[in-house]
């Protein structure tokens, strides 16, 4: 019996994307061929662009579909020397100038927005920035799902999304941009995407994303978040009362309602991902997407924390398909752990 | 009920894929973590590279999962001054000097091979192409699953393919590679397949490409489709005896074994492609890939054929799937739509 917490790495399929994705493989059509079969396919991925616009606020502006948030970064970010910081996810910061200053609590200050990118949320400690008005882009990867914004009303010229941190499928998400917004393709050739991005489109992916954002929505609108923020709390007082040395990064500060980064200077992260997984719980050691990679978060090194404390972080991220039970069992799994090593280091 | 000979647009799925894609949609982590759930999606993954590895007759070659040809295109052609003709698919050609020479069957010239692209088969005339070893790349997508190959045997540094076109997923496909070619990022961040194409994979697509790579693989060992090669042969016989002054692009060359573009000089290929929609068969005019235009085919006009002769082609591209009746059924529409158009213009 498995115990899922590394809901920022990614998330289970919700059964609405299981259901929409079942359905769309009885469609036969490419969606940009004239005939009838082509033409229910493409009805159907526009029906799909609306629900997502929806989902995040952003009925009017254009939804162009990508495969994830990596690549929708590189089609906005590429050779343009726009201005992030270090906290940014790996495939916002490779293509930036990585000259923002960052604050101990992990907030980011943009003197130019117009040339900046800014997440809404990391993903490692799930810290929440205000964005300024006018914001070049902003990766709203983490946010999308867990905290109520629109993208409509955030200001910023360029969105990126992956449906996979929501419920839905990996390998697919969206550039979103202010409609007219000038987009040169990256992928190009057929002419998809209204020019922006070339190729037969991931129908079945974008048929999943679509339901995994309306069913986001439906539970942020529900509360069921506010009740994972409440659990979070309650598990982040019972392993800080455990470890009265540990420290949960950002705490000051707003953050995602799921996410806990937790520092025990001096225990490897690897090392407690490790125990903890034998002990039948899922949790990561900073990001998960570069695979094997034992270093320190630059997150964390960027908010002050010493090499000895950031290889010392493990995240947890729950979620609502997670009760009481499931996240008390991995406070006491990580307790006993956390004694053991205590006693052998004590 | 509705008869789809369209195959060289999009396929339907395979019942072996959408077994594949439902099992797939239980596993819970990111290939990239490294609990439990990451390592189970990780295995999946690596052993679906392999299945579209052997498939692809490419054991011991780079597979990098991309989001289909048209992305695996742009990541070994742009920027690079690589020569092409103007038969390639617009993938292809979006990024290469145009510039090679094309005979009246379709039949390329490639003076310098390893500075050139060039297709193993046309998508709208089904002409296959003699690969000249020292190739740079090739877009095997059309090949792929109709005719048998192997990468390994090419003598090619660089191959595209598509899952959707031999009954995968549309949204999936590979960039195949000589091991050890150099090959920069175009995605980056994450650093997944090897640094060269970041994000996390699409899973699913991935698993249901493997599904249709292996069924692919055995169909054609079964030789199904040299059933298929008869099939469309007796259709031709029958179209051209109906239709003395129609024409079939490149007859007199090696073809895919499922392809007919047929030009009938003065008929209009988008008039036919609406009355056979409506007649209930889904064929096309020309490459599906550019939604709505309504222009001569540059492949026909590389060919010699005149405007008129080139936007009167159609394109019947059929399967396993069909079997004689269903073939016959679309004839007898078409031939009856035939004699309408030659009583009013005749």
């Amino acid at each position: 019996m498995r115990t899922y917490l590394d809901w920022n790495a990614t998330t289970p399929l919700r059964d609405e994307v299981k259901a929409a994705m079942r359905d769309g493989m009885e469609i036969v059509g490419n969606p940009s061929s004239v005939h009838s079969e082509g033409r229910a396919a493409k009805m159907a991925m526009e029906r799909a662009r609306e629900q997502v616009a929806a989902a995040l606020g952003a009925e009017g502006a254009d939804v162009i579909f990508t495969s994830g948030t990596t690549e929708a970064a590189a089609m906005v970010l590429a050779g343009r020397g726009v201005h992030c910081a270090v906290v940014e996810h790996s495939a916002v910061k490779v293509w930036c100038e990585q000259d923002l200053a960052v604050d101990s609590n992990g907030i980011v200050s943009v003197p130019d927005p117009a040339r900046a990118s800014l997440q809404l949320a990391n993903n490692e400690t799930g810290v929440i920035q205000d964005l300024p008005q006018g914001l070049g882009s902003s990766d709203l990867t983490q946010a999308f799902g867990k905290v109520p914004f629109a993208f409509n009303w955030l200001g910023i010229t360029a969105g990126f999304v992956s449906a996979h941190k929501l419920g839905g499928p990996k390998g697919i998400g969206a550039l979103i941009v202010k409609r007219g917004t000038d987009v040169e393709a990256m992928i190009r050739g057929g002419g998809q995407e209204q020019g922006r991005r070339g190729g037969t489109e991931n129908l079945l992916g974008i048929l999943g994303f679509a339901a995994a954002a309306s069913a986001a929505q439906r539970e942020l609108e529900a509360g069921l978040w506010d009740e994972v923020a409440a659990r979070r709390e309650a598990l982040e007082d019972r392993l800080l009362a455990a470890a009265p040395g540990a420290i949960v990064a950002g705490k000051a500060v707003k953050r995602l309602p799921n996410t806990t980064c937790l520092l025990t200077s001096g225990w490897k992260g690897e090392t407690q991902v490790m125990q903890m997984d034998l002990a039948g719980f899922a949790i990561s050691a900073g990001s998960a997407c570069s695979s094997g990679k034992v270093r320190a978060s630059g997150v964390l090194q960027a908010m002050g924390f010493d090499d000895k404390a950031a290889q010392s972080a493990i995240r947890i991220s729950i979620s609502p398909a997670l009760g009481d039970d499931q996240v008390n069992r991995f406070a006491d799994a990580w307790e006993s752990a956390y004694s053991r090593w205590r006693d052998r280091n004590g």
